[in-house]
């Protein structure tokens, strides 16, 4: 018993199975990332400019201006999203209102590493260099989905409304929400700081009251105007090509003697852990 | 827009509008409650005595005995589980392997309120008393789900190997899960506390290494044990009747103008939140 509670079935063994399987990693360009130092410690976020160019740019201006310095989670709802930025403030005219970049059209040359099982909300999911996307074959058009650690724009009840809100989600995965919001980004490093936002009192609406702390954003910067000494060598799972392909049917099929009896075949685009590393 | 900013509107409007719903409560009998007071703060667990039985008994003496006080969150990762408890200990012969106590029979008398959407790894899902769960209607059998929250019991790769250890979810529901592992109870109070516990590197297999620090189990008990000035009253939202049925419906049509365009009519079990509130 000791024995079998050591090894590599102790607990739930399957992650330690899982995590073994070879995988190929992409260095992330320092262009494309965001850095976001909160009261909780860092946090940096692969953009995504290839479906929201224009709200990506945005994005990029505001770090660069600073604008999210000392902006405050004002909204933030555990198992839903955590939503920051100027609140109230009067709307900034440097920013206008954002016009949605919910789905972009794919070309024929598009690669997108279909996942292989059915999705409610999508005709087919799967990913496009680590950011987990939908597609609607007929309609050639795909979007960026919900999944905990996917950034978002925050709007009003317009589509074209967005100006420099975001929001974080924490939770279960609010696929309601894809193609009706500007989805632009994925947590890639700190998520355990993200989750660690203060949360509003389960009790309210979701708005933190104004008497009560909230997690500030120290800075956010864009990696490529960080000094080197500063910038984190962020490698991803590449989601292109066969090792992804094998780690997929994988998690379909469940070999493991864990499972004793198989799931179901189906797989949810949003939980299948993608790895991230440091280069050295 | 400032207007609109600061009404109903604002950002992500969806939650409050859900959350001005009306909804019926039922309070929560002190012997059915787990509290875990965590380094990070206090989590109190729902118990599901009538799923698991037996799993239930063995938490309660367990907590009784004061065997969880100083035990460690050693395995955590970040989207998936917290597993806590003995680790490598050698197996305490007070505490034998559970039976698993995945799947029961459902009576002909058995409510369940069922969620009005497909489901890809059940037949039907639903909710009882609050616990989100499976239904197969042939087979006459349900079982609780792995969505965010719920506690399930730590076991080697036979299905009666469980002992004392167990985990939370704390990201993307591992539906894969469903019905091979015993779940056993929800958290209904500090899942903010529970999202604080530390995590594992992300770049290794999930165990936390031994010189890192790791979040400690201060105290465990029910709350049947607990001086009366240490429960907390808490009311969690009736699932059951024509309320929690009209509020499935309004997540399901969306009927609010924040949605521009509707989502498909459907529904993730695991993604509906349930309101807790203290009496007072």
């Amino acid at each position: 018993m000791r024995q079998l509670l050591l090894g590599l079935s102790m607990g739930l063994g399957i992650v330690i199975t899982q995590f073994s399987m070879a995988q190929s990693f992409r260095l992330v360009d320092q262009s494309e990332l965001l850095y976001l130092h909160l009261d909780s410690g860092l946090v940096v976020v692969e953009l995504n400019g290839i479906y929201a160019p224009n709200t990506v740019a945005r994005i990029k201006a505001l770090a660069g201006a600073g604008f999210y310095n000392g902006k405050m989670f004002y909204r933030v709802i555990d198992g839903f999203v955590a939503q920051g930025g100027a609140n109230d403030e009067a709307p900034d005219p440097n920013y206008p209102p954002l016009p949605m970049e919910a789905k972009r059209m794919v070309a024929p040359t598009d690669a997108i590493t279909l996942v292989p099982s059915p999705d409610l909300f999508a005709a087919f999911t799967g990913f496009k260099h680590g950011f987990a996307v939908g597609l609607d074959a007929d309609k050639k058009r795909s979007w960026l989905l919900h999944c905990p650690g996917s950034l978002g724009m925050s709007r009003a009840n317009e589509p074209d409304s967005a100006t420099t809100d975001f929001y974080i989600v924490i939770g279960q995965a609010p696929r309601y929400l894809d193609g009706i919001m500007t989805v632009f980004g994925r947590v890639i490093w700190g998520m355990d700081k993200v989750q660690q936002i203060i949360r509003a009192d389960v009790t309210g609406s979701g708005i933190i009251a104004a008497d009560k702390p909230q997690t500030k954003i120290r800075w956010a910067a864009v990696g490529a105007a960080l000094p080197k000494t500063q910038q984190l060598a962020l490698m991803v799972e590449e989601t292109q090509g066969k090792l992804f392909e094998e780690k997929l049917i994988d998690r379909l099929e469940r070999p493991q003697a864990f499972f004793y009896e198989k799931p179901p075949r189906v797989l949810d685009v949003c939980q299948i852990p993608l790895r991230v590393k440091l280069a050295n």
